[in-house]
């Protein structure tokens, strides 16, 4: 049996909080824990497209993501210093910024761009999980902004968007990975899931091989923390 | 019902081919057609490990990936000229080199490093896949050269591994898609798989979310797939 | 008259809060706040020193600094993702390095290195001399480490330093201008500061040239402003 | 007396060949092999010019050049990765597009560009020569595509271009060195030429000194080169 | 008492030479000598603005500092080949755009952008210093280019400015360091100075801090080197 | 006929001038004159070679080239601030290199490299050839010093080495082209050459192509200057 920090269940998440408008400024923030991972999300509107969209009428949605050099147990480069993002910075943002574009309707965004900065404060596993699902809320609170500004006239938002990591660790299946289960776990995986449905699946066994019947496993905790998860959103989101 | 080119049927390969020992030197090296998409796979073994390997003993494996600058319909720009390697490059990279390491017993290659070129001749969708399903030959190639020098006494090698993508277009799954299918699908997926279990599921409905239901299908259509593509890595590698 | 935000007198600082020990992890670090402009300050030791000084026996302080995007009114580029870090980055950092040095006794510190991350959370003028402020904090707190595992057997701090900005605005001189104060400053200035005497003076006259009398108005407000500073430090790193 | 790979005479070319149309895309290509030197050449039409040709009405062609990384016998490294290309690199890339230049009417051309790639998949001494001699013949098809679609009313094409190396080999003056050749030569020469004039010569004695009868020698040999070359050519290009 | 090279007295500026019209070609050039310290400027126009001033009708004035690899006794590393500017040369020609902006008339010079280089060619301390003072020269010269060829009505430029370095060495202030001086200095600093006024102050004691009455001290030498520098840049511009 | 500026013959040099001992400090420089191209030549011995070197006893000799932003007509971007040096940089301080290290035997200069810095002040075309002139001068007083100090027991340089330019202007050959007749000519080369042979010849065409007997004429010219350039650097050499 796995013992877990705080004496969590296998299939408990860390006590996630998320305060919305963090920032005095800016469209649209939050700061959201996932236990001891702490990212800052602000959102900004760009009026304007990038090149492929020129023209067309509709919008774009992406991110950036970044950790202070200092935010996990040893430090990292800084990646300004280094002249270049890493390879994971550049996946993780990716990830971000594919997550929600899948739940905003473009035509209705019409021809801006909202870009999301991630930036991780603490780092304790799970920075992706908290990046997407803190994303969201500074999303949906630029698009109230853009409402109530009557920039656009309905939201192009269509659904919710969190996401959460799943593992096997010697052999139990956990929920919400912190930093010393996932650099036990032999099995990794990130579920990006909207309502009732999936977005986006990441599952690797670098140490070992996996079974379907392990992705079967895993699948029920990735529901059941989307479900507290969207639940946390919408107090933030005053919906 | 989807039409597919060449009369393909929705749970049919393209036609594969792994040409072995591409190059006359080297250490090992391949060229794999998945239909109109080509890569040359060419290992190379380094007498030294990454810094964080140092005095373990161990080895490692990893994977360097690029595409041609008119490999594809429309040309792309040449990384070396824009001066550093796009994000999608990096993540095609990491996840080869993540995939070759999972067949790999690090502490009977001992302290030494290959590392797989995948080099993007022609471009039809699934260069990632064909590159996973080559890079694998070569890396055998290369260790059975080891073998044969008695710089090793056993084969490092513990599994096969291939990677097929599947996705859902129109509402038909289908396997390994091309670039027209690709282009154009609801829902995209690929599965990095070895013998008999998985490695790595990556699987994304940027256009719209997807079931559980749509993950059980294209399921079954990677296992048909993984079966075929190892039958030829088997043929290559003289097995 | 200038009217100040919140019924700052002309020689009052802003409300300053210095938060120990923000990192449950690492070296020595703090959250120092100067009203909405509050700054992670993070310090990590490193075994070995720069190039220059190897087989010296002397110590070395470094920094380096950052703003998260969103810290500002208007969103600033990532430097990691323009690829390099800007003038005015690197004119504060090596500020701060050259602060932080001026107190330091590199013999005593002996062959190792200390390098202090300010990181800027939220920016409303003045995060340069949040961050000397609260990077003394993290140093003094990282020394107190050294000396309690007896890595070193007394502290190489010789003396507090603190920084401060003054300005003329509108013809009145001002103690720890905020951003809407800095903007439309006449003359601009930085005093850095140890218990008694200066170490840095960087004193500027962008909008129009100033006169002596002017630089020595601000000098009186600049000694206000370090005696309560090096107060705040005290209580801080509980000395 | 030295004797050459398979048997060939002092005076002879390696086994040339030139595959046109090798992409089924794109606006002309081919597959040019000198021996075991091996250079894909694609051309891409651009309706744009450099910003130095802006509102004149005259074209440009340009060329880039690449190795993959293990197409020598020394892997090198990849140029994507260093973030540069190297001085080499560029030396012959801007080699390749003068001497394209040098036989094309640019007021003919028009207000576009045309771009040619040559990406060597195997290299065993010559990759400038083949590159230009097959540079050629993907612009010849290009032009031939821009012609037939009536975007040209004539050939801005004057003369047909072709490279060839010479150099002095224990004595010995060689046409067309093969890199075991070309790494032991005294005297080392490049050149380009048109069906009856040179183009440029670029000719080397970084060993030893070199006289004018060495020039005059190695003139006779690439006159025979030439001459061979410019008929694979015809062949190639159909004329 | 200090000892200066050539008897110089602890008041004594170098000799000074401004040599007006360096350059042949260009907008406005000189080339300044202090002492063994010699820095070309050159000043060129652009009839055009930084974005931030587009569309204002103002313009703006900045500078680029640079110093050959072999000015200084130790040979430093060519930027151009490190692929960037160092922390100290932003800092530099940061502190002479701002100098020189500070006594310019952006709307008189209109909707254009003079750029001043500032190469060093040989470097004895004050290479800083001499480039304020010399760009003044190469700006003012360009100023009355553009004054004759009816560009502008009047002269945007409203005073002079000048720079000049002070330093405490052993216990003695000195005016004008040479190399020699300010590598032993305890107390350094650069006042960048107009006719009657200060523009900017630098004053650091990174060897140790420093008194007020020891920056009264420089500030009596800072005037007397104004003074006889502007005197010089006088006869330079023919004034 | 051709008329050349201050009226000078066909097959005459623009005025050259060679001062030896430029800098005050170093290990050996020149400042060159080609009429109003004008270059610093510096040398500097760094007692290590490059690792392709490392343990064999050898030396190096390497070049860099670098143009100041106002040095000609039109101002070129400092390749400092663009971030990497131009294929034009790059290609002339890899001949520099090469034109050197044709005279100088590696194994009497021992396991250590020279570096000469050529810094253009002033270009009036001929840059090349001038820093290659001068380049040599700046080595030869280098070994000088070598010899001197009793580092090596005899000098290693075999030859002279000398650069000149030649082209055909509106059909007539001249010697040493200024700027304003390189960008009329019709053909362009630079020879590089020693005491009584040839190191290297680039001979272009790029506005036509050019026959053998223009290659011919040329080579005469080229003599005539060679002598002359050497009587030059024998004055300087104190030879």
């Amino acid at each position: 049996m796995v013992k877990r920090f705080l004496s969590r269940g296998y299939d408990e998440l860390r006590q996630v909080e998320i305060i919305p408008h963090y920032y005095p400024h800016g469209d649209g923030s939050c700061f959201v824990k996932f236990g001891r991972t702490h990212v800052i999300c602000a959102a900004t509107i760009e009026e304007r497209v990038p090149p492929f969209l020129r023209n067309l009428g509709t919008g774009w949605v992406t991110a950036e993501y970044g950790m202070l050099p200092c935010s996990c147990n040893e430090r990292t480069d800084r990646e300004a210093v280094r002249g270049k993002q890493s390879g994971r910075t550049s996946e993780i943002q990716r990830l971000i910024g594919r997550s929600l574009r899948s739940v905003v309707d473009m035509n209705v965004l019409g021809s801006r761009q909202i870009k999301v900065d991630c930036d991780v404060i603490l780092a304790d596993g799970g920075t992706r999980t908290a990046s997407i699902t803190g994303a969201f809320v500074a999303l949906h609170l630029t698009c109230q902004k853009l409402l109530k500004n009557k920039t656009i006239a309905m939201s192009p938002i269509t659904k919710h968007v969190v996401a959460v990591s799943c593992g096997v660790v010697n052999g139990t299946p956990l929920l919400d990975l912190d930093y010393s289960e996932d650099s036990v776990a032999d099995v990794d995986s990130n579920f990006i899931m909207s309502d009732d449905m999936i977005i986006e699946i990441q599952m690797c066994g670098e140490k070992r091989p996996f079974t379907e019947s392990e992705l079967d496993q895993l699948l029920v905790l990735a529901r059941k923390g989307r479900d507290e998860l969207i639940g946390k959103q919408k107090v933030a989101i005053g919906g």
